[in-house]
């Protein structure tokens, strides 16, 4: 992956650095250490990979259901010579509580503290899904699974998607966009929200917006008013463009966010004002009929390519 | 096994001509084919298998619960090298919807279409089981589940038991016959009908009497006039007993389809005249009281070999 | 751990009368056999252990939820080269029927006999988690969902929690007092009965006051008169500690049970005068307020060790 890995200096023992930390948000990886993990994924494609997570376990907890994900991560466990273990959590088996004060009353569901205590003695990394409530704002913005994860592990994290992030799938993205383009600086790129049944979490897009400006593109994120992602996401966004050299900006018009767009990526989220309140969120919609993506409006851009 | 595949040609690479195809139905394959499997299914448990899936992965995907079908074959892919991934649907965990028009409103429900679509890349085979709904003999006998699965699947689809087949089933039943008989080529074997308190699929009776006519065994199915199996089935079994030298007659009355058999497979199934209404299976069922195997009855075969 | 394991004969062959036994409780098995085992546990720990376990399959049951058991015993499994088959009984994928007498009328519910002797076919040993269901002793009292196991088994059994036993704990509790104190020989340990929301089963108190026993300890049950653990449990505590040249003693009251103590056990466990009362048992454990473990009471014990 020589374009977006542009001055990566050599090293004797790569991704010595990465070695036992976390990957919960790609944001707390430099581009060129991202780089080097798409470089080792695309050796591993293409040359192989020998068993390095031989006897090694991982373990791999579900709070949500998962069909992609469990696969390939179970899949890609066990090729590297590992042991994955599944767990999910709360569907008739047994439930984890991560709020401190809470009091347990019955014997299936424990503490996340004292279960992510215990797991980190047993296996060698930690993967967790685990979407948000989409209940309080106030709560989701916290990551307050994954966080208390972190806290409590003595082993590494892998966010297989949080409340916040989805950092595995942002990271393919920005592999599928390099793929298709090469160097992906100052390459325009729009992330357009498009209307959807139902609220849906902003783990996706907040990873993708994040990929982009990370590898410095220039990142247009075309959203009805009330669609724009967190304050605390587009404040990220801004300081890494101004990190990679790439650019970001929000249009409030869905025409104009698509004019001259090498690729698009069609997705849609709930507003945060109405968030917790779905018939809200459903009611602001109602006035977007038209954010959706099709022939007529790929015209505008620039060489027709869509992700979703 | 010598028997059943006799006529068998020599050939330099056995098996050659299976390598890449689904295993939905033993009527799919030739008995000579069908003869190839079984010498292999000896030879792994006489001699040995190696390795032959180290580095494969292959979903197991259970619409419905499994006890020995999940063990042996989770154990089975195991032991071949494989990376068997199991998934449950529905089962609070995530459900695959098969109609083609059916809108999804929840975030754990997707169409079979792009799941299939994602594990083909994923995986080297899939294996299906979906019993059949009982509610409508109309969407059942089109197996719709399975056949989604072949339509969009890019690899091999294995049939763990379907709404109209159970090949892994009938396949070991043609070896327990042919240990306790050697040739199969016209063994008189009757499929009898028995009372139960449900109306049962009809997966496991098809699969028995399509071996039994692919083998060339002279086969009876015994059963009351409203116990027919369907007549796709029917002219199933009466075309491959041309084929194979044996033949297939229906008897509706138990004791005179007992009388002579050297094997007797007992089972029960539903009433297609019934289908998807058990009250009134259940009413025409109770005409039916001496509808068991015993010492008795058993008396008037050939050899007293019972299978159930 | 050359403590508990004095006076052990020299074997040539190590292990071998171990061979083929089910694991149900430490008291199926000698002081002799248990050190074994620890000792082979501590080699396995500090030594390495191969593959002993390559081509076995091991069936691990649960009727009840685990995430430590779960996890440890797969990934237990697999490293020493195993393939583990992790079945969830009862949770929205099959269920098992113990009792003999009751007839079967659905397609997802079947008799511990036939599935058992079905696993037995396929696996070569399984392991079961079966909690009592605390609402009749009579029945908790016989272990009947072990039993039924061990009755239609014709691999071992290894239990993971049943309504009586945990011998995995309580081996493991060995283990950890020998590592804390060195020879367990005459050491003084209490088991303290503390107050709890809930009544919870014996299984842990019980296997924990086994293996005190088992080993020559001097061992206090400090519990409220309506907490005392069970005749049968008590008389075999008294048969083991007559073996071990250990001792056990019933003490009423809290604080003259700690007194001199070399370490504490402190758990709650229901009262067999309330059992399937949960009400009753909850009136009673209101009078036992003070029965908790704090820095108070533990200044009696001898060294202020205190195991949860």
């Amino acid at each position: 992956m020589s374009g977006p890995n542009k001055g990566r200096k050599t090293r004797d023992y790569p991704l010595l650095e990465l070695r036992g930390r976390s990957f919960c948000s790609t944001g707390d990886f430099t581009r060129e250490e991202l780089s080097e993990l798409l470089d080792l994924a695309m050796k591993f494609k293409t040359v192989g990979h020998g068993q390095p997570l031989a006897g090694r376990g991982v373990a791999l907890i579900f709070f949500n259901p998962s069909l992609r994900t469990r696969t390939s991560m179970e899949l890609g466990v066990a090729q590297l010579g590992g042991t994955p273990i599944t767990l999910e959590v709360g569907s008739g088996t047994w439930s984890l509580e991560w709020r401190e004060g809470v009091v347990m009353d019955g014997t299936a569901t424990e503490h996340i503290k004292d279960a992510v205590q215990v797991l980190s003695r047993y296996v060698d990394a930690i993967a967790v899904r685990c979407f948000p409530g989409l209940k309080s704002w106030e709560e989701d913005r916290n990551d307050p699974v994954l966080s208390e994860f972190r806290r409590y592990s003595k082993v590494p994290i892998i966010n297989m998607e949080s409340s916040l992030y989805h950092p595995c799938q942002g990271l393919a993205d920005v592999l599928t966009m390099h793929e298709a383009l090469g160097s992906l600086d100052r390459r325009k790129v729009t992330l357009a929200w498009v209307k959807h049944p139902k609220p849906l979490p902003h783990a996706v897009p907040n990873s993708f917006a994040l990929g982009c400006a990370q590898f410095g593109m220039d990142l247009t994120i075309a959203c009805p008013p009330e669609y724009r992602l967190s304050d605390e996401m587009m404040s990220q966004l801004e300081t890494q463009a101004g990190t990679s050299g790439g650019s970001v900006r929000v249009i409030n018009d869905l025409n104009e966010g698509l004019t001259g767009a090498e690729i698009v990526y069609a997705k849609s989220w709930a507003g945060l004002p109405f968030y917790g309140d779905p018939e809200a969120d459903r009611t602001a919609r109602a006035a977007y009929q038209d954010w959706i993506i099709n022939a007529g409006n790929m015209r505008l851009t620039a060489k027709r390519r869509f992700l979703h």
